[in-house]
């Protein structure tokens, strides 16, 4: 399936990655963290770390990669060398000679390691903090084009399946029929564990698919996620199974209609935390602001949770590219909940949908 | 399926862990690994660490695990106070006041955290390597139950589907049909990426399953396992499809022979390393010690790869309950190759295998 997608080029990351650098105070970095590996130079191994001055960009891997990490890193078009062998840390530190300050990623090396480099690298090590996932949070065509894929094989799979949602179906069985359905439309699988929580389960923002069965009445959350090329998509929808009372028409309207404010909300320029404050606010002002007790969203690419968090307070500005989900809902401890979440590219004056799953009416 | 199990109970654990504190020359340890925090004290969920010094132990998490984190330490019986709140360094900080020296996992800890604890507590941190997985790797009686039935299920799934071992399957859809099985057949699912590698690909040791089918005198390596209850199991078969050349009957009976010696090696008492040895030298005397580009084999339990790591020079000694794999191979660039492995549980005089899915001859 891939034959068809544009290819992925990396070339021209590097010199963001340059700048974020220097502005961290440093003149190299040593990137530890895989997924970034991967964004900087197209390496998919399972081992190893890039260190990246001014002037030079080595690869460090050990011989499994041989073969496959130049093919990649040439594929990618970033220039990169690459050298082979499980000295890493030895290799790496040559190449860092007489560099005054070397930026680590404090969040995604262990303290082992750390010391490792510490003793191995003449300059300081300075800890840096999402420099380079700040870079991943704006998208380009090619990511985008994945994305959307991931996106419209999670709504094509929901379609199939939605013969499922009927008393007796358990939350397991149909959340196995929606990861077989997205791979059998090409995903390489789903991006998370996808969630199928129904009845009091759908109060639990984070459950579980188990045995329990669909009955009479119940609301069922389905969050589900696919992956096509490593990028991921994300989205959420809240059925009923039979006829729903007053409290699952009434909640299920209010996170709908928080949700599709929301997403009204996102354009560039903006602090990402306006979005979290739109639906909350709207939420609140029913009533059920402490019964909404998650941020509202989050950035998703090559992770499913990537920059930037949509939660209050997030002063960080939004800028076309970046791909966001905005995923308000209510839970009721005990009785059931309701989520709603697309995932959106922002564009230049607002932002796109890349889930469009309809949105039902409980009415 | 879990209500036929024998409980886990963790009680014991603590003391064995303030032992190998003091040893490592600490009165009190940060423990940070989930799957550590989850073999000391029974609870499972994905945020937290477990402070313990000489006479107190606290599970610090946030609010998602109010209800959780509480049942699951009654259930498995360790004396571990929890505190819910998501400011989880400062709260352990308040139980390490006056601690002179407080030990942090350095593997399982990331620098930005090394550097969090560090200014929130008094005393100095000590790195230590292992030493909560090295007391993992002696299973008692409820976790061998557990890994036997993890075992047996992936016996009973690979006999299940032997009949896709022919001309035109293709290496993913036998992975599929692998994974489907032993979920029927009660595991959680795999233990971790099954790998179906035929004709050339089975020279890769980490291949993944791809849209190659098999043709006609086709080495096929499947390497599967399964989890009951989080324990794992992990076991090799290389299978012909059609017939086989004098290459691959030569170097299927030499690995097959080797993997025998291997297992027939283990008993409490030796050094792990010698049972690389045993299967190494066989393997190089018979010409092929170059294609026998990894270590024997592993612990397995909790994690696919565990202690001890069975490799040459591994001088730590081998103990009663110990899980290992013994999995030496042969590996032809472009032709194919062969691994066989099982996993077996070190007894008192010798081990017990527990995979046991017949070894075939292709004589």
């Amino acid at each position: 399936m891939s034959d068809s997608l544009p290819p992925l080029r990396v070339d021209g990351r590097l010199e963001r990655v340059r700048i974020a650098t220097a502005e961290a105070g440093a003149e190299a970095i040593v990137v530890t963290n895989l997924t970034n590996i991967r964004w900087c130079t197209g390496f998919t191994g399972s081992f190893g770390a890039l260190v990246v001055s001014a002037d030079e960009a080595v690869l460090l891997t050990d011989s499994r990669y041989a073969t496959q990490a130049p093919a990649q890193i040439e594929e990618g078009g970033a220039d990169v060398a690459v050298h082979v062998d499980s000295a890493v840390v030895a290799n790496g530190a040559a190449v860092l000679q007489a560099i005054p300050r070397v930026a680590l990623e404090a969040d995604d090396i262990s303290w082992a390691d750390q010391q490792r480099w510490a003793e191995a690298v003449q300059g300081e090590l300075v800890a840096t903090h999402s420099l380079i996932t700040e870079l991943r949070s704006v998208k380009d065509d090619a990511e985008l084009v994945r994305m959307q894929r991931a996106a419209e094989i999670v709504d094509q799979t929901l379609a199939d399946v939605a013969g499922l949602l009927v008393v007796g179906t358990t939350e397991r069985q149909l959340a196995a029929a929606l990861d077989d359905g997205m791979r059998a439309r090409g995903a390489s699988g789903p991006a998370y564990e996808t969630i199928v929580a129904g009845g009091p389960n759908a109060a639990l923002p984070h459950a579980r698919p188990g045995d329990r069965a669909f009955v009479e009445g119940d609301l069922v959350v389905i969050d589900a996620g696919s992956v096509v090329d490593a990028y991921r998509s994300d989205m959420t929808r809240t059925f009923m199974v039979g006829a729903p009372d007053d409290t699952a028409i009434k909640i299920h309207e209010i996170v709908t209609r928080a949700q599709a404010a929301g997403v009204a909300a996102v354009r560039p320029g903006i602090e990402v935390g306006q979005i979290d404050a739109v639906c909350r606010d709207l939420i609140t002002e029913e009533g059920y602001g402490p019964e909404f007790g998650h941020g509202t969203g989050h950035g998703v690419g090559l992770d499913i949770h990537e920059l930037p968090a949509v939660r209050g307070g997030n002063t960080a500005i939004l800028q076309p590219g970046q791909v966001i989900t905005v995923e308000p809902g209510i839970y009721l401890p005990g009785v059931g909940g309701v989520r709603v979440e697309d995932m959106v590219v922002v564009t230049d004056d607002g932002c796109r949908p890349l889930t469009r799953s309809p949105k039902i009416s409980l009415k």
